[in-house]
């Protein structure tokens, strides 16, 4: 009787969450007006949250699955934000 | 008499702003925990903040040079913070 154990790569997943177009972001705003106010000239500015997740998986793609329903399920509120996931071997 | 104007372009600065390594990050830990209860499996998680910035300037290198500036004097905290900047043509 033999045991298959299937090969476990670790892979980092970069999950980058944003507020869709159209919705507003007041803390976005408040920085770039301190900018400013500091004498920087600058044209826009957004901002986003960059969550990096360390996970031990089969492959690159099931990583990515794994990433993106993360995001689905919590790390993105779908009706305000778009994300995205970009998967690198650790 | 002639005038000169330094040619402008866009470009988009990206400015990721981490917890340096050793600084407590409960918002992570939280969130790592919300994961694991939701049944994913992860090694770790960190969290970053990303900054991006539309601007004119004469230069990719002006460009960066701003965005390092508005790094060091508002959007990181040396103390706590380790950043870096992306800078592509918009």
């Amino acid at each position: 009787m033999t045991t298959h154990y299937e090969a476990m790569t670790t892979y980092t997943a970069t999950v980058t969450v944003r507020l869709k177009q159209g919705v507003l972001d007041p803390e976005a705003e408040t920085t770039k007006r301190a900018l400013e106010r500091l004498g920087f000239e600058l044209e826009s500015l957004r901002s986003a949250d960059r969550f990096e997740v360390e996970m031990d998986a089969e492959s690159v793609a099931a990583a990515e699955d794994r990433a993106d329903e993360m995001a689905e399920r919590l790390l993105a509120n779908p009706t305000i934000h778009d994300y995205d996931v970009e998967v690198t071997e650790a």
